[in-house]
């Protein structure tokens, strides 16, 4: 409940009356309670000197009490309006919130809209969104045992992809054996969409597994991640397949030397942009800086899409408890790509990774 | 861009001179181009009177240009403004927009603040999402082809599921049969989290496969579906794994009944609320009207949450093109569940299905 703490503690200081609370990933992180209402309405509501109440589809209200949530759960009908619901659940805590701060990134017009119209003179100006994000760049020791959890999975899904490749396979096959494997573990979810791709199909770092099949004697990249408790795994691993020639080793080898380098220099203190020219810098001198076309990492925690980015021009301070990706690339269109990517969490001295698959250029025989 | 055409004549019909769509499954249907941009800015202007044209991250641009679109692109790089850029672009055509339509279903609040920004003279009271939701209730033949086509890899599923049926196989088991036996065939991706529960589970119907074992002599409940080129399926099918006792067959029964009956009563005219009394008519005169907790059926096509949504109140006369779910369930808690659906297209004189598994009781041996 520590950020749950954070959040009220804000509210008091800025002098909100109400947090209005709408993504539902917000609410799991806060509440605990984890759910995907799709189009119905689920929301925390939070006071500064009030128990917070918890709002969510009838269906779902059952599941919410035995979360754990320790504060009130209210539901609502498909039938009934939830917001007319909402306000007189407000109205009997005997407050009238005339100051809101919504999540501003994620509440959509027409929700606002049904919002306003319940509380017409309320204003609306809190943006709880920068506050959120300032909150989750910080993952706690449960948070950190999820991600490891997470990380270890992923090392789980390199090594059955590993032994997945084969002429006779597709990169779409090669992410099925993954996602089977992790099936049939209890790992349901993946964090995002598997990347398997073979020989030139790697240069375009946005690509989708295709039918073709795993190329002998090329490089193969793998960028996978799964889902453990609502948080995730992110990593990606470069491997021969079967004999490659020496500028395909030596891509790797910058590479490598790139995000060995920049994992080795998180510390607290050192800026997000700092770590991004330690391993652009290497590439650069290695004469491949223009096949390094995106940054070298961004924020994970519940997704892999959070703060902080690493990248030029984010002159943030790395501090304990923030955790990112590190993974450089080098894409030549028409040639090979290589990435390799571990997210590692800052520690008071240097950065804890979670993956740990080894990076050294790993050979598979032919099959 | 026969719904491209409709959106256009709405705006000139409506005295309009813009519409933002920020929906990137909305992009996706009016353009032809579809990609999630996640946090980044995808857009399509449509103008009543003036070429459209698609704004997108600069990464994206390539694939958006080879789509098949043939009106402008025009792209950002993550270090510039999006709607600055927007801006240029919209006065670039000659037209400064006074009135604005958004989809304020989709639309976030600081997505809005930012274009008002841009456009501080302007008003945004145009509401989008009714007329979307209204051209996408109905179906055009391009995307029946597609419909079809997700129909049938359901029907594969569903075999492979049936085989996969073990008392060694945990639920979690035969949803990881299932979707890698999809994914061999080149179907990635599930229209939703893919759902078998044997025995007493399957009287959740929220519920997710669990890490039990498929029990013998009862009834497993299959819900599954795939996306194919960004159109859905989804189905279900209840069979019956070793010999079950008459209790279980007679809620199959009863469930099947209230299915065909609700199917063959498709056709133009009537309502939505009149063919969920049909299926609820017969479960209740069965007596197990308190075990059939949800509506009849809902919409779907490029997704399963679509209009229009089949039951009670919903008076809404069924036309041609309109596609939905039909899909009766018993769920008896502590007991058993039933649940057998298909989606279907109303067309002149009655329906189509689009999955075509038997629905007569499937008896699997016990193994």
């Amino acid at each position: 409940m520590s950020h749950l703490k954070a959040i009220q503690t804000w509210l008091s200081q800025n002098n909100y009356d109400l947090a209005y609370i709408s993504n539902f990933k917000t609410v799991e992180y806060l509440s605990g309670f984890g759910s995907d209402p799709i189009e119905r309405t689920l929301a925390l509501l939070v006071f500064p000197d009030h128990e917070p109440f918890l709002f969510a589809p009838a269906l779902e209200v059952e599941a919410a009490k035995a979360s754990g949530w320790p504060f009130p759960v209210y539901g609502y009908l498909d039938h009934e309006n939830p917001y007319a619901l909402i306000k007189n659940h407000i109205l009997a805590t005997g407050i009238t919130p005339q100051k809101w701060a919504l999540e501003k990134d994620n509440l959509t017009l027409d929700r606002f809209e049904n919002l306003r119209q319940q509380f017409p003179q309320a204003s609306f100006n809190g943006n709880l969104t920068p506050v959120i994000e300032q909150e989750r760049l910080f993952k706690n020791e449960d948070e950190l045992k999820l991600l490891r959890e997470a990380g270890k999975w992923a090392d789980f899904a390199f090594e059955v992809g590993f032994k997945a490749l084969s002429t006779q396979a597709t990169e779409q096959d090669v992410v099925a054996e993954i996602e089977y494997a992790l099936k049939k573990k209890g790992i349901l979810h993946m964090s995002f969409d598997t990347i398997i791709q073979s020989g030139a199909n790697a240069a375009d770092p946005h690509g989708a597994p295709k039918a073709d099949l795993i190329r002998p004697n090329e490089l193969t990249l793998f960028d996978l991640g799964t889902v453990y408790q609502g948080y995730v795994s992110d990593a990606s691993r470069t491997v021969a397949f079967g004999t490659i020639d020496d500028k395909l080793k030596e891509i790797y080898q910058v590479c490598l030397e790139a995000q060995l380098k920049a994992q080795d220099a998180v510390k607290p203190g050192i800026t997000a942009a700092e770590l991004d020219k330690i391993a652009r810098d290497v590439i650069e001198k290695a004469g491949y800086g223009q096949y390094f076309i995106h940054r070298l990492g961004h924020g994970m925690g519940q997704s892999d899409h959070e703060f902080p980015s690493i990248m030029e021009g984010n002159n943030m301070e790395l501090q304990p408890g923030m955790c990112f990706s590190i993974e450089p690339g080098i894409y030549i269109p028409g040639y090979a790509g290589v990435r390799i990517e571990d997210c590692v969490c800052v520690t008071a001295n240097g950065s804890e990774a979670f993956t740990h698959s080894s990076k050294e250029l790993l050979t598979l025989p032919l099959k």
